[in-house]
């Protein structure tokens, strides 16, 4: 099964266009994990145990694990959620861009080290830093488009033949690099009206949408702006909104409920949506 | 001692603008380092050994630690290098471009977990997703400018305002995000004409140059329109061209000559330079 079929399947079955992000941050984790021999990887089982029916993918965030010596925390889980959520689909989050050999490590970092159903990678390199993972045909390909943070603009924003750089990168992605048919954009949930552009460039490509939660992005926008034409097309993830919404020995309810939460808005906005 | 203070000392003590890449791929190492039980250490230690004199900096690209589950194998090389040649910097190239949170976890990973002396870094996500990192101001920031790969132009040549996109990065990394004196730019080898448009818009910036041997680019173009007014400014990277120069037991000191061969090239075009 390819990542598009997965997440296709995903996105009906569970109902849900929520992705949660796995971001551990050691210091805010739960007092109850905190001296847990991997709390990394406890916390996470405990998340994804709670929330499983309704999400359509995990996005863990590379950055986490490498910059607290857990590489193997990420490993577990990964392997945990798929041996016992086979039907989610994770995304590796990692926003790679190097020369082709360099490219070709990160993919097998990424699919044979890790076993992520997709990655996310970065555009500044072009075609021949993205070929290493676009040919991985079964595997999900998600190119950096619009971010969702303050200074995204400073080169996103630049106007060349009266297209912005991130549209440049969305006809790009159209055109040139989705070969294989695996290619996905992120646009951040902060920029509502660049996401209707985007849409109207690429209208049955996948969107990963950061940004809802506790960067302030609008639920309601969204959905209106970036859906698919039947009112899926979005995987919209939300990370400390919902792995942190208690600090208790009640984390993982609390993230269930908050990803349940999540859920209901987004699908209250959905078209011809049946809740 | 910064990272800006210690290449300047290590281009004039070994008298080089050599950076040798340590970037190896298990297939390709000599056979008498795979039977050992940490090949690619072995590997490194010998090539850093037999070429500590000759450089001016190390660069292990990390992809190649991350795809062959050799984390522990990159500190051991880092810590290595610290501990026998502390004149001698290292640039941890990873090219991390995230979200500010995400970014400051990613500068834990390379200055506290591997303690690198600089980075590499993607400018697509402007200012704040490199913050993280230019606030260690005793570290370098390296910023991905005009990339050596075939794609590169895809982006990069975009032209918006008569100024290319990498001449945007270029003038953003010296007005904008250089508030700590602490921001390089890499520029590829096989661009020498461009090397000349960024060396005359950032005069004294150093410049980080990947692309000769293996990739073709030209030394004495690279040093004529990229050194600086002294005749130095430049980190002149080469990987394959010397790590693989000889593929038998006498790898390390093939890759010593390799070495020095080509510092005595770069340096014969050096302005006023006494060899």
């Amino acid at each position: 099964m390819t990542f598009m079929e997965k997440i296709r399947a995903a996105w009906r079955s569970n109902n849900s266009l929520v992705c949660v992000g796995l971001d551990p941050d050691l210091n805010k984790l739960p007092g109850c994990v905190q001296h847990l021999p991997r709390p990394i990887f406890e916390f996470n089982r405990a998340v994804i145990d709670a929330t499983a029916d309704l999400v359509c993918a995990y996005k863990p965030q590379a950055a986490y694990y490498a910059g607290q010596n857990a590489d193997e925390q990420l490993r577990l889980t990964i392997d945990y959620i798929h041996e016992n959520y086979p039907d989610i689909p994770v995304i590796l989050d990692v926003k790679r861009g190097d020369i082709g050999p360099t490219a070709t490590m990160y993919a097998k970092e990424a699919f044979d080290r890790y076993q992520a159903d997709a990655v996310t990678v970065n555009p500044y390199l072009g075609m021949d830093s993205l070929q290493p993972f676009i040919e991985h045909r079964e595997r999900g390909v998600i190119v950096l488009c619009r971010t969702s943070n303050p200074s995204s603009g400073e080169l996103q924003e630049l106007v060349c033949d009266h297209k912005t750089i991130f549209e440049h990168v969305a006809i790009l992605a159209r055109d040139k690099w989705n070969v294989n048919n695996n290619i996905l954009l992120v646009i951040g949930a902060t920029f509502p009206d660049e996401l209707a552009k985007i849409r109207k460039l690429c209208p049955d490509m996948p969107f990963l949408v950061p940004g809802v939660g506790a960067q302030g992005g609008d639920v309601k926008k969204v959905i209106e702006n970036g859906a698919t034409a039947d009112g899926i097309g979005l995987i919209i993830n939300s990370s400390r909104g919902i792995i942190y919404a208690d600090n208790t020995e009640n984390f993982a309810a609390a993230a269930a409920a908050a990803t349940d939460e999540l859920r209901h808005t987004i699908n209250q906005y959905r078209k011809n949506h049946k809740s």
